[in-house]
């Protein structure tokens, strides 16, 4: 079971895929119905959706659509090529790739075996408990976090790692929700998070709904609430973490790591294991992905003569990070070797 | 003498104040015209004019406005009451106390010795001298901050402490345009600083128009753009310095500082003598102004149930401070003893 904060991020429904606009919140909820990959691989581009975990489910429902093909060779050469053209739609999260992977794998293992119906309805399942599956991994993450949440907390949290990211109450504001159904009074500070302003729009939209106090900061004013004293701890999520405990998320979060560390705020990861990529040795390895000036200058205001530097994610080193919470428990990457076993356990459990 | 760099931030023009309005950049070039004190102040606090020196210029001028009084008493009523609006118009820049407080202390000196016309012919030069003193300054400034570039530099930015900051060709952004009229080619990084984006709107706006290459980018990319090795080092304005060497700026200056020292990258603040304010010994006596939620959110669109937390300043400790440029020099407030020796040189020039 989850917790119903009124709204959903995604929904399989009469053999499409729902998504909530994101890039129409906080103003208007409303909601695009997908019957084509493209549509689909748009919607992720224009970040309708987004958020490593939201995307990987949003992309494993994806691979159910147009494949009303008979022929189970042609039926798979459709299943390759929407992977193909899903897994370039983004390409930082790890979860986009698993959550394809893990469908058109399957769809490799039935083509031969049985009929398109039987094919579909097996598809289907396997899609619905990769949604699943992350949902209940949010609620475990969420009661992992949980532990650290006390009544009157001051909780710094980046861009948006919640229920509009997943495919459940979130990563890094599930916690947050958790502790506020149980009654426990919470204070979190959202950064804007330009220059898409997640932060802003999302989690301030997404906490404010459920009755959760929160004030939205400018990105560069959080080194200043944490030099004041006014933050107990930071909460993020990520969209890749690499076997060394180093990881991706939105740009921004790795001078928030750097100030929290200086200012003795203990800072936290947590993420699903699905986002933990044990192939990925350190941060250097992640792909970052570079966006467009019209980004930073809306409406085409852009001065003449004037560029853009606009990476969407930056990268932590694993020293900076107090713990990453999965699922599974809280783990410390340069503490011991706990976290070496797990990553490994992780990975035996892939192959 | 000035470089001409095709617009005047402010100008005092047949017994009236004009004002480039900046929060019309770089959209539309308009002028304002301020016959009333109320209107400058209005300018002020609306960010119309902005910048530290350029708001001590604008309020050594409006001092000038509706004085046309003829009884000395109720002319130097009028002079103290206008003293005490400006003052009050920003909390934190101490030029602006200093700009009012040297007209007012002149119109003391002046009101019983002679007649109005008189009055207003020595206010009147005092405002356009102090306004020149500060044109002087920033060019004396731009020619120490010059040393330190090279053919190719690559400077990384906060805010606009150009042009548009003062009465000359700027602090942190003067250099780069002496530089760049003798043929040192640069490649500038401007911070977008949210949330009034002066670096996306003010200072790619100031360069661009001087030809100077110029790159925005997201305030919280900073760190990554540190991280990578992309910057040769930063320049940045102060709109208070105190006498130990820590100073206030605009929101986002103290993670940069703190950015630049880990990943040891030169950390410059450049600024007239005037922002130096010896009677305030470190940063936790500079006074941090507040602004509103509307500023995060323009048009209303704040969610229900969210508030803000937006300081408009923060204060940067003097240990991340490679070094202070004034028009008198470098100065290393950590390194010895000759900041605090010219810190009491300003003092004592100025009682």
């Amino acid at each position: 079971m989850s917790l119903d904060l009124g709204f959903s991020t995604l929904r399989w429904e009469q053999n499409h895929l729902v998504l909530l606009d994101q890039t129409q919140l906080p103003t208007k909820v409303e909601y695009l119905h997908c019957q084509q990959v493209s549509t689909v691989v748009a919607a992720m581009q224009r970040l309708s959706v987004r958020g490593a975990p939201a995307i990987g489910c949003a992309a494993a429902y994806a691979m159910l659509l147009e494949m009303n093909i008979d022929d189970s060779k042609a039926w798979l050469q459709q299943l390759d090529a929407h992977a193909e053209l899903l897994k370039n739609a983004r390409p930082t999260a790890v979860n986009l790739r698993v959550g394809v992977d893990h469908l058109q794998n399957l769809g490799h293992a039935l083509a031969g075996q049985c009929k398109l119906a039987e094919r579909m309805h097996h598809l289907t399942q396997a899609a619905k408990d990769f949604h699943q599956a992350d949902a209940e991994a949010c609620l475990a993450l969420a009661e992992h976090g949980q532990q650290f949440l006390f009544s009157g907390a001051r909780v710094l949290t980046h861009c948006n790692a919640g229920a509009l990211a997943t495919g459940g109450i979130g990563t890094a504001l599930g916690p947050l929700h958790l502790a506020h159904s149980r009654g426990i009074s919470l204070q979190v500070y959202a950064d804007e998070t330009r220059p898409l302003r997640q932060g802003a729009r999302l989690t301030a939209w997404e906490l404010a709904q459920h009755g959760i106090a929160v004030k939205v900061l400018p990105d560069s004013a959080a080194a200043s609430l944490l030099a004041n004293g006014q933050v107990d701890l930071v909460f993020v999520g990520a969209d890749r973490i690499a076997a060394n405990g180093d990881f991706a998320n939105k740009i921004g979060t790795y001078p928030l790591a750097v100030l929290a560390q200086r200012h003795q705020v203990p800072f936290y990861v947590l993420t699903p294991s699905t986002t933990i990529d044990a192939k990925c040795p350190r941060a250097e390895t992640i792909p970052i992905e570079m966006r467009g000036v019209e980004e930073l200058f809306p409406d085409h205001s852009c001065p003449p003569g004037v560029d853009a530097w606009n990476p969407a994610f930056d990268c932590t080193p694993a020293e900076l990070v107090t713990g990453i919470l999965t699922e599974h428990g809280c783990y410390c990457p340069t503490a011991d070797s706990s976290w070496s076993h797990y990553v490994a356990s992780l990975n035996q459990s892939e192959t």
